[in-house]
This record gives structure tokens, sequence and C-alpha cells, in this order.
């Protein structure tokens, strides 16, 4: 009985080897010297593991699955080398794995990242550009392209986002938000790319991961910032590790499926019931994207590293974090806070989906209102969806009332006061969620200058939603798909080439122009970056407001009504002071401020005072 | 020269007299014991103060007006007496008053107030019930009695108050707050009460100030609380400080007529311009309302001290303060904190007319909100208009959708953490300023049913607004006066007396004997005024909460769905524990918990839990 016992274990030992090393490497002189390294690799738990050069192991965790291994190792003081790994039975080294512990850039720590003088463009890149169309299908994934399905796969790619930079330059693009590029390996509907099936992988239909450094590096040389897309919250179920799970817990597991109830109110609210609490947060967003359990320290490490490693890597700029209100919210904190101790001026934007400015204040690092629950999410950014809600429909609403046209807009600035920092809240009119601007405004390239002026000289970081800026529509009634069209010119044999101002259509260039001419002007504006904000509440629907500093001040008259408006100027002497005229950035015309300013209807007027 | 000159003076000094000296009386052994008397009287300005017995005179304050003279004492140690105050000129005692201070009642600063074990019903005397015909016109007042005019007065007063006690007390009803009571002699449409003409009068078309006391001493018989509702944001134009101003800023004054913007987020918004946020604390209610100068420490002194004798000589048990959110916030929470330094337990209700919970909550005491301000306005209570919003409509919503619904109700109390107190809140379906609820749903028993039942069982402090528990409708789309309609049987002649079981309809009965049903049951249950509250994310628009402490628990099941519903227990389970049936408080009926609970549509169960 023992004999046959020992033949089968050697037997299965000599079938031993390692499939995954996950991070494949990792770099000398972290913030955080402990390293877990997880072995995977068939009854990979039956073997002792050790390491060269001194480097001491902290401790190594085995899992109910023998595929898999923890080894944490300290790597203080412990220099860029390769260290090698082995594995013993029985006190013989069976086989070994050499770990490369590599160079940091310089001033990697104190890399700087997006800010609000920055104008974030948010790109899908299956719908961008197809750069390489020999990598719309792989082998390796099985989705194939197919244009022609609205959910399918189209082709773009990140060598299609790394050629039209000038593009995204010429609009006044900083910085890049794209959804996400790792491997999803779903059966179909996977351009979107939140179904991530490898952490480690850009999904070779996008490229490589290399391709992905040259983008980097590229947007480097432009001073653009390249902002990553992460997932904390769930993996796709085409993910490997769901495939041979090594631990039951690693997902958040019911008897049966469970869906979140999405009711993300249960995060703080004193009077949840526990069960309404756990279904929020621990099922599961969609079937086909489980939900990890980040309080297993196994899987928290494992996704802050990987966090940390796409940061050192690809010399990222920033994060934009993925339905981060319906992570354990310790576990997002820890996750959110291990980030910003390596990085102590990384920014991360949490994608916060609430309708009340305390609920998306909560989620801000060092806000008041968790302050309340003694809780930090440590995350710097969130998005201002209330401003957001208010955008939806305002610039329809011709009539003044209590609570209709631009009151809705100067509404939501009247609770700034709920944030931990307002600069570093993130400001958009759409976004892939959500139903595109032009839609709604039926492409009225008047609405949409006021909407732009909104975004570009209040409060916050701007982003943009690609192919707005050339009145690109789509009907978020119609499925996601059709806000998420490809944009013209992206594909080889498209007629209407948007890349260049003469492939543009003339109503195109119109949305482009003065897309382009808020957004170059802003990048400069320090008032606008930083400066304090004063604003008048509405009256007649004509909404008036200032950034100022010591040195500028920009007035903003957004007249929403249909008709000509005048307005007296001595009610805003308190910012006009002795200032005399304004110069209007997008008409060039310089307006004097002694009495009275008149402007048509639906129109905008944004001045640099003189 | 100089002789003409003193002749006219002594000429004028003959004639002063004082006619008035406020406050009129006041009481030994008080907290503060600075005590402000203001001696009004023809260029009663030009005498010098001195007070008998001792007492120290610790400022005297003239103003513009040579008819005020402002005397503050210091009361420590002065027991109740009778002071003499005289007045000098040239060294000679022109005439003397004599000043009380009076003895106060046992307790009287540790007295208790109302809180969540009460429930407040909401009187317009004027439309209560005319106990005295004989007061309903009188000769020191303009607006003399025309029931025939929705907006006029119909005679309704005090007496027909403590002649009701009874209906009130079979009600269940344990707190009253009447409208104000002080005259007010507005030429027209005064009913209301809130444009007060004196603050130490009784309007004598409501009775006498001595007949307010003999209400109270009634009530206090009876353990039920009166609540007085106290302005401190604004007097009326007919007040006769206001035609003989004791100074230009007793009252926000602006270069011709100026009204308040009612935009009260100025009051703590960053961005705010400090012109808005002027003409919404400072403009003028209404063109009959002065807006009183809390700044001017004269003002703040007389009304304070107002309130306080207010409590002292009515033996009252709490204030509702009218606009409270409009006042000069530094002013008002000095108020406050004048009131509740001098009785600790006194509970003041602010109305703060918004719909954010944030903003809501910025006004009550100890707020985690305002403290982000580092304000504290000191008011222990505040009225819950989020939830008022939500009685609006939904129980008219019958299908379930993301914002639609029972979901509306369940928001509400999400938001529970930001509140300093929620126990302390407010909260009502409908008020003297608000559509009343049995307009809104038709009179429909059913959902008033739900209404009531949610009033008594939710955390918070109910408050009914009379009438409605008869049935009483009324449409604000036709003016105040159509919700404020005379209650059936308050006049003689009256064919419906809705105060007696025989003379109500028996539509009358029906909701009375619910409402009644309801609130006795309330009356002691603990679990209700103080129990921790768990509530479940409505589904199929069935709303399910609990109120729990040590002792007991309530399961309210509200199905807003106009089809009957199942739901399954199991769900409940963590409150639920071990019981196994429940009885509801409304049918008596045992209902049983192990599997499934069955309940008709627009229908609400409140069950003690076995």
């Amino acid at each position: 009985m023992k004999k046959t016992l020992l033949f089968l274990l050697l037997s299965i030992s000599a079938f031993a080897q390692i499939d995954k090393v996950e991070p494949p490497f990792w770099y000398a002189g972290m913030h955080n010297p402990e390293l877990q390294i997880m072995f995977y690799g068939k009854n990979i738990a039956q073997y002792e593991a050790s390491v060269s050069n001194n480097v001491v192991i902290k401790n190594v965790v085995k899992t109910e699955n023998p595929n898999y291994i923890f080894v944490t190792i300290d790597t203080k003081n412990v220099p860029a080398s390769d260290l090698v790994f082995s594995f013993k039975n029985k006190n013989k080294v069976a086989f070994t794995k050499k770990y490369a512990l590599k160079e940091r850039r310089a001033n990697s720590a104190q890399r700087q990242s997006f800010d609000s003088s920055d104008m974030m463009y948010l790109i899908m890149p299956d719908r961008f550009a197809n750069g390489n169309p020999n990598n719309d299908s792989d082998k390796s994934t099985t989705e194939k392209a197919n244009r022609s399905l609205p959910g399918g796969r189209h082709g773009g790619d990140i060598e299609g986002i790394t050629k039209n930079l000038d593009y995204l330059e010429e609009l006044g693009v900083t910085a890049l938000w794209s959804t996400p590029l790792c491997e999803d390996n779903d059966k179909g509907y996977s351009y979107h790319g939140y179904g991530q099936s490898d952490l480690y992988r850009i999904d070779p239909r996008y490229g490589t991961n290399e391709e992905y450094l040259k983008l980097s590096a590229e947007m480097k040389k432009r001073d653009m910032k390249l902002i990553k897309d992460y997932v904390t919250n769930h993996w796709g179920a085409e993910h490997w590790m769901f495939k041979d799970l090594p631990s039951y817990d690693w997902f958040h597991q019911f008897p049966g499926y469970a869906q979140s109830n999405y009711r993300m109110t249960t995060q703080f609210d004193t009077n949840a019931s526990a069960i309404d609490a756990k279904y929020c947060m621990d099922g599961w967003f969609v079937p086909s994207m489980p939900d990890l359990n980040q309080s297993n320290p196994l899987v928290l490490n494992y996704i802050t590293q990987n966090a940390i490693w796409w940061i050192e890597y690809a010399d990222l700029d920033g994060f934009r974090v993925d339905t981060y209100s319906y992570n354990d919210k310790v576990g997002i904190a820890k996750w959110t806070k291990a980030i910003t101790d390596e990085y102590p001026y990384f920014n991360i934007v949490g994608e916060v989906w609430m309708h009340d400015q305390a609920q998306m204040s909560y989620w801000q690092k060092d806000s008041p209102i968790s302050a309340i629950q003694s809780y930090n999410s440590h995350c710097p950014s969130v998005m201002d969806f209330t401003l957001h809600d208010a955008f939806g429909n305002v610039f329809n609403e011709d009539k003044e009332g209590w609570n209709d046209g631009m009151i809705k807009v100067y509404d939501n600035f009247t609770n700034d006061f709920l944030y931990a920092n307002t600069n570093n809240l993130l400001i958009f009119a759409e976004n892939h969620d959500t139903g595109r601007f032009n839609q709604n405004y039926k492409n009225d390239i008047q609405k949409y200058t006021m909407a732009m002026a909104l975004l570009a000289t209040v409060r916050g970081i701007p982003q943009l939603y690609y192919g707005s800026e050339i009145g690109m529509a789509g009907d978020k009634g119609k499925g996601d798909a059709d806000i998420r069209q490809d944009f013209p010119g992206g594909w080889a044999g498209d007629k209407n080439n948007a890349f260049t101002k003469s492939g543009r259509t003339e109503k195109q260039n119109k949305f482009f122009d003065v897309t382009a001419k808020l957004f170059q002007w802003r990048k400069n504006k320090d008032v606008v970056h930083t400066g304090k904000m004063t604003h008048y509440i509405p009256e007649q629907n004509v909404y008036v407001y200032f950034r100022h500093n010591d040195k500028e001040t920009v007035m903003v008259v957004m007249n929403n009504s249909a008709e000509a408006k005048t307005i007296k100027t001595n009610r805003f002497q308190e910012n006009i002071k002795a200032f005399t005229s304004g110069k209007d950035v997008l008409s060039g015309k310089s307006v004097d401020l002694k009495n009275e300013i008149s402007l048509d209807g639906k129109s905008v007027l944004v001045l640099e005072l003189k």
C-alpha cells in the first residue's frame, strides 16, 4: 500500500512542471519589499520551494488545489538580479525556475499622473482604429473578428491608437483612457474587455505587450498620459484560474448563481440588512464575470501586484478603476492604498456610479463623508456622475423653473463642500456606458458648444468620449453597440476619414474645431485647472460663473434660453472687480463689461478678463 | 440759544413715559444671568437708568432712535423679587418702573421635551375649532372674522383646541404643534400668524395669554406636550417696532425691496457668490415680512429672551422654528444654543425645506456634515423633507422600477448615516405648506393606511396634519387656503362634527380608526421609538423592514403593488431569528413566518413578532 502511494507520487512529480509564474518578473527596490509569487503547475504543491541569493522566504501558502504554490519573498535590499527558485521533493531538487528582479526606471516611484490640467479622452480600442489588420483574429483566442456584428470584434487595436496620436494631440487630448486591453477570451461579446481572462497579457487582437509599451513610450514623447482601465471587482469566466480554482473562495461563490443587486448604498447604509450588502458586493455583475474575493489575502495580493506590475512595466500614468463601489470596500481600500503607497502621486479615478454627491464623495480619498464611518478608500479621484446627470437634458430646458434649466448645473456645484478634492473629480457629459450626448441633443452644435465650454471651464478633470468631437451619435436604447460605433477613418476603406481635416465633413469639422479650440486653450490655463470657482444663481436660464486666482480671471456666461439675453454686469462686481473687458475664447471678440453683456439664445461666452 | 435748548429738552422729558417694557418680567435663577430689558417710550434715551436691590447694570445701549433704551442687568444670585428701575435726568428721578423677577417652576431647566415617543399633531388654530365666538374679531386688531373668505380669519382659537383635547387624545396625539399664536396684525391674510406684530401677546382672535397658559396646563394633565411655532427669521410689517425702528439695522434693509432668492444652498456652497448668499439670508421672505438682522446683538438678545420667556411663562415642551435655514446661520446657532443652554433637554425642530439629506443634516445639532465647515447649528431636530418627497407619489407607483415604487422610501433611509440623530427627525407626509395627502391619493384608504403605517413605524417623530385623520383633502394648486380648510365640527352649526365617533361619517371613521389604532399602539412601543431599523431592498414593490431591540421585534411588510404578493421569509432570517409568528397590529390576526407571507395588493402588515 505504502509503496504504491510512493510510486504514484513519484510518477506525478515526474510530470510536474511550471506552467505559469505570476508576476512573471518583478522590480528591485519597491516600497513594499514583500513579493508574493504564484507558481502554477500540475501538483506543484508537493514540492518545497527555496530561493537563491540568500533571499528570505517569508511564507509559503498552499491552497486546496495542489496545482498552486504561493511563495512570498522579502526583496528588501535585494539588488536587481536573476533569482533561482528550486523545487525539492524529499530534499532533491526536482526542477528550478529563474526569476528576474529588474531595475526600475529613474524616479519611477515619484511619477506624476493625470490631474485637472489634463483633458482625458476615452477610447474603446476595438472601435477606434484598426492599425494592424493582421491581428484582428488570433488562434489563441476564441472570438474572431466580425465587423458586421454590432457586438462583435471589429479589429481596432493598439497600433490604431499609436498611429493616430497626432489626431488626439490636435484635439487637445493630454491623457488617454482606453477600456481594458488585457486578454478577454469570452466566446462572444468580448470586445469591451471587462471580462479579463489573463491579467498579464495584452489581448492579441489588440496587439502585444510590447506594442502597449510602445504606445506608452510614444505618448511620453508627446507629454501625453496613458491611463489603464483596471478591473478589481471581477474577472471573466474564461480566466484560466477560474477553470482551475486555487481555492473555492478565490471568487465569491453562492449556492447557485447570485447576481449583484447593484444597490451600492448598502455599502454605507446603517439600516441595510447584511444579506443585501452581501449580495451587492459579492454577487456577480453578470454570469460571465465571477466576482473576486478580495478578503482572501492571496487574491488581494495578486491584483495589487498585477496593478503595480503594469505601472512599472508599461510606465503608466494612472488608473481608471471599473465598478469601484461594487468591490469589498475594505479590500479595495487596501488595494488602492498599496498602489498609492508605492506611487504617492499616482492618480486613480474610481467609477462610482451614484446620483448623490455625499454618496459619491464617500469613495474619494480623505472624504469627510466616509470619515463618518471611519472609512477611507484612498482613491484620489471619483467620477462626477451627478454632473453627468445634469448634462442629460439641461440644454433642452429652454425655460427656467425652480428645478429646470441651468439651475441643474448650478445645483451640482452647491454640494462641492462634501468632497475632499473637487479638482480631482472626473467630469464628463458621457462615456461608453451612457447615452451619447449628440444623440440626446440631435447633433445641435450650439448645445454641444455649451457642453464643451462647461467641461472645459468648471472644476475637475474633463473627459471626452471618442467620436463626439466629430458629432458621433448613437442610441443607448438600441444597446451598447450603438454608442460604441467605429470611428470613421479607422478602417481601411472607410469613405469618411475623420482623423484629418480634409477627410472630415464640414459638420464634423465644426464639432472638431470648437472642441479643439476650447481644449487647446485650456491646456495652459492654470486658472481653470486650479483656480477658485465662484458662481451665481442662474437668472432667466443664464448661468454665470468665474474661475479666478491671483493672476487671472475667466468669466463664463451661458445662455440656455432660446432667446437672446442681456445681463447687467453690476451683479458680478465681486469677481469683475477692476476688469473692464473680456476676450471670448471662442469668437476672439472683445466684450465690454461696463454695463451689460448681450448674448444670443443657446450660446456661451468664455471670457478672459482684461 | 443754550437756554432754549435746555427748555426744549425739559419740555420733551415732561412727556416721557414708558409704553413698553420687554420682556415684561423675567425669572430668577436662569442659567444665563444677563438680562437685556428694553424700555420704550418717547425720548426715553435721554434718561439715565438705575436699578434697585444692588443689582448690577452691565451695560446700557442707546440706539439712533431716542425712544429706546436697552438695559442689561446681571441677575446672578438675585432672588425672585420686584426690582425698581429709576430713570433720571440731571440726577433727578423723572419716573420709575417696577420689574418683577419671578420664581421658576420646579425643575424648569430640566424640563423634558418631545421626542420619538411622541406623535405630533399640527393645527392651524384659525381653522380647527372656534371655541369662543366672542373673540373672532377684536378692536385692537385690524382684520375681522370672515369665514366666507378662504384666506380670511375664520374664528378658530385656543379655546377650540382646549375643548377638543379628548379628541386628540383619542387619536393618539401626544404633542401639539400649532402655527403661531402671537399677534399678527396684518391687514389681511393674517390667519397663518407668521407675520407677528407683537411677540409677547397672544393674538386676541385666538384668545389671551392666560388662555394659552390654560391650554398648556390642561395638556400637562394629559401628559401631552405643547410646541410653539417660533419665527426667528422675520416679523410682520405691522410689528410696532418696524414702525418705529430702534435702529436702521434692526432689519436687513436694502436700497429698495429685496426678496430672498430662497436658494438655501448658498448657506454652505463654497462656490457661492457673496451677493447670492446675502440675498438668500437677508432678503425678505415676502414684502410683508421684514427680515430680522440677527447679527445685531440687540436683536438676537431680543428674540432669544422672548423665546425663553415663552418657555418659562407658558411651560412649553418644544419649539418648531420656521424657515430655520433662511436665518443668518451664525445668529440662529447662537439663538438655538442659548435656548438649549438654558434647557438641555428642550427639543427644537427646524424647518429645513431642502431635498438632499446632506443638506438637511447640515442643520441638525452636531451634524457630521456641517462639521466639515466647523459649523454647528445646535438645533436638535430637523424635518425629513426627502421622506416627505417620497410620500408625494410613491403609493401611486404600482410598478417597481430602478427608481420607482417603494425603492423611493427605501432610498431615503440609505443616507441615514449622514445625520447626527435620525430618531430626532420629524417625519411627515404633509404639513400646512404642502399638498394634502388625501388630495394626492384621492382619499384612498388603503394608500392612507400604508402611509400611516410607515409614519408609525420608521425612525423619527411622526407628525400628522390636522384633518387628514378624517380624510380631509385640499388642493395646494388652488392656493394655501384649500389645504387649510376648517375642521368639520369646529364651528357651531357645522352639520358634520368629526370630533366624535357618532358625528363622523362612516368614511371619516374609517380614516380615524386606522390612524388611532396605529398611534395608540405606537405610544408604548419603545422598539419603534428607539429600536434599530433594518430594511431590505424592495422586491416586486414589496418593502420589508424591521424595528428591533433586545426585547422586541416589529416587522413591517408593505405591498405597494396592486396585485397580491407572497414573499419567502428566509431572506429575512437575520431579523426573524427564532420568531415563528407575528401579530398584525391592524387586523389583530396572527401571521405564520415559517415559509412565506401573503398579502393583498396595496396593503401593509405591522407584525409584532412572537
